[in-house]
């Protein structure tokens, strides 16, 4: 600890708000008085600093070029907030870049509304930040603006995080369900229901002889070399989140207005993660990821689109899981290992709640 | 109620989710399966439909023409969710559309996210969405995207809010606060710490002649006249929203490198507003407004853009209450009504938690 009670928070700087001072958000962290100007300023701006930041302005002002721009917001609820590979900063990150990028489009900036409630760690909300520092500037995205706002003790649950994103849609790219065909080829970027077991796993306690690690991660480098190898082949993407691949499907098959076949055998998971799931009890279709994607591509790219994806980082697993085929519009069928077939359906609730 | 369940709420259609069947908000309305998506398609995809929403894409891909966009977000937690003049709906409508507009930008479409707390009644979740409807549609704006969230009982407050908002800002029009030049004008549009006395009001239970209302309202179309009134000459535009119009001076003051002079008996107020302050023991200087603005403009323009702002319906008690001065830099002056000079600073905590 310096004189002015800054504190080293392991593995990061020094917390800009003095911890000694203050170990906990206050009520008046969120007031709009000077506590909340210290918070931003201190805190927020200076580790998020950039050009549409720095005005501290109540908005940002951002130069566009003519096009299409895909937005999407995303309000996190994570619990844990800290948990095997990531936590709630870093998720609220990804999770809104990727959507952008499931768009087809380029995330370049996200706005960050954070509610807290009062009585958080400082140390937290540092660590907290960091993660979404470092998340944004891997995924190639900068912070323009954002909000805070504190609630009072048992009025919230540590902190929950909206983020909104913005990307431009490069010409010549169009990704919609509704541009999929029969004959086109559904393939998965790896490895399934690696997140939700990560947070399973630490909410029941349970041990592996490696951890769990949540898959979570920005896809919008994976989906540049997946539009590059596919081209307009690529007429769909989505990262199959809360619900699961199951539900992505379901709402592809939905939207689009074909039947989507699945291979069971084909569908790669960790073999850690299949042992945790029939000890949960927990179907591996539902479970949420936060780092793969389903692309739907014309059959003539798909073994181009498998190969880039397979040469990056985050594909390495990549396979070639289904199809989609004119019977049965709008629902999605496995085929087993033992070669029955059933209907994937939509789940009326959820498997696990606060995955997100 | 009708057969199947559905409840006409005062005022408002019927709920599209049968209340009978689902008379508060589960944890299921938030999992991503097929009540998840029952609560989005029938509740919100149908009451919000535009030609951005309908893909119930993971984002929306909006058409955008070269330029300056501005960006704002903000979240809403406000307490009570319902309260005289408007409710969370409406506020994040209105918070998040003005913000964009003191950027001199004119709004054109908004995300909305939700995060909802499981036993939230249905029925005033349906009217909270007709709410932030109705303020989008006279706002001019759409809601392009959202998401909604469900936190367990305990683990929120009903229910909090987050809007993103978006808008071109017109060639010509360049507002920031280092704008400004001494010898400006500051002009606020009308009545202030409404709004906050509003709030207040309803929590201490106190009780006037005329029900004492929050001003929320969208300034867009009051910052479309200023800016045709005064031009370039339009330097400085601030809602002085949580901290009121103390804070939003000197953020202003400090961002702008000027002092502010302000003039205690030229700031209009509504009688019964000052009656609350004094029985509350508030200073109105520092209670959040969320329908007002304050102008900063040259000399040359004041009286058009006062004229302009009086002849607008959120503008007729418009006043000038102060001026740009070169003295004391970053601070913000008022001149009392019997002639002395008294700093006003920023608050350190705040006066009224959970404002907006």
């Amino acid at each position: 600890m310096t004189d002015d009670g800054a504190v080293d928070v392991a593995g990061l700087g020094a917390c800009p708000i003095p911890i000694s001072d203050y170990p906990n958000v206050l009520l008046a962290h969120g007031g709009g008085g000077s506590l909340s100007q210290m918070l931003i300023e201190d805190m927020f701006a200076s580790t998020f600093s950039n050009e549409w930041l720095d005005p501290l302005h109540d908005g940002a002002v951002i130069d566009v070029d003519a096009g299409r721009m895909a937005v999407s917001t995303d309000s996190f609820v994570i619990s844990p907030l800290f948990f095997p590979g990531g936590d709630i900063g870093s998720l609220a990150v990804h999770g809104t870049v990727n959507d952008v990028a499931m768009c087809g489009a380029t995330p370049t900036a996200i706005t960050v509304g954070m509610v807290i409630e009062e009585g958080l760690s400082m140390e937290d909300l540092w660590r907290i930040v960091n993660s979404v520092k470092e998340a944004a500037d891997e995924a190639g995205v900068a912070v323009a603006t954002g909000d805070t706002k504190v609630v009072d003790r048992g009025k919230g649950d540590g902190i929950f995080i909206n983020t909104t994103g913005f990307g431009m849609i490069p010409d010549g790219v169009d990704i919609r369900p509704d541009r999929m065909e029969a004959g086109d080829v559904v393939i998965v970027s790896g490895t399934i229901a690696d997140h939700g077991i990560a947070i399973m796993s630490v909410r029941e306690g349970l041990e592996f002889e490696t951890a769990l690690e949540s898959d979570t991660a920005s896809l919008s480098s994976l989906v540049g070399a997946i539009l590059s190898a596919g081209g307009p082949d690529v007429h769909v993407l989505r990262d199959p989140t809360r619900g699961g691949v199951a539900s992505a499907t379901n709402e592809i098959a939905q939207a689009g207005r074909l039947g989507i076949r699945l291979h069971e055998s084909e569908i790669p998971m960790n073999d850690q993660v299949k042992a945790a799931c029939e000890i949960l009890g927990f179907d591996p279709l539902y479970v949420a990821n936060e780092g793969k994607c389903i692309a739907i591509v014309g059959p003539d790219v798909a073994e181009a689109v498998l190969a880039a994806m397979r040469s990056h980082p985050l594909g390495e697993h990549a396979a070639i899981i289904g199809e989609v085929v004119e019977d049965h519009p709008g629902k999605v069928f496995l085929r087993s290992r033992i070669g029955g077939n059933r209907v994937v359906d939509m789940l009326s609730g959820e498997q696990l709640p606060r995955i997100c």
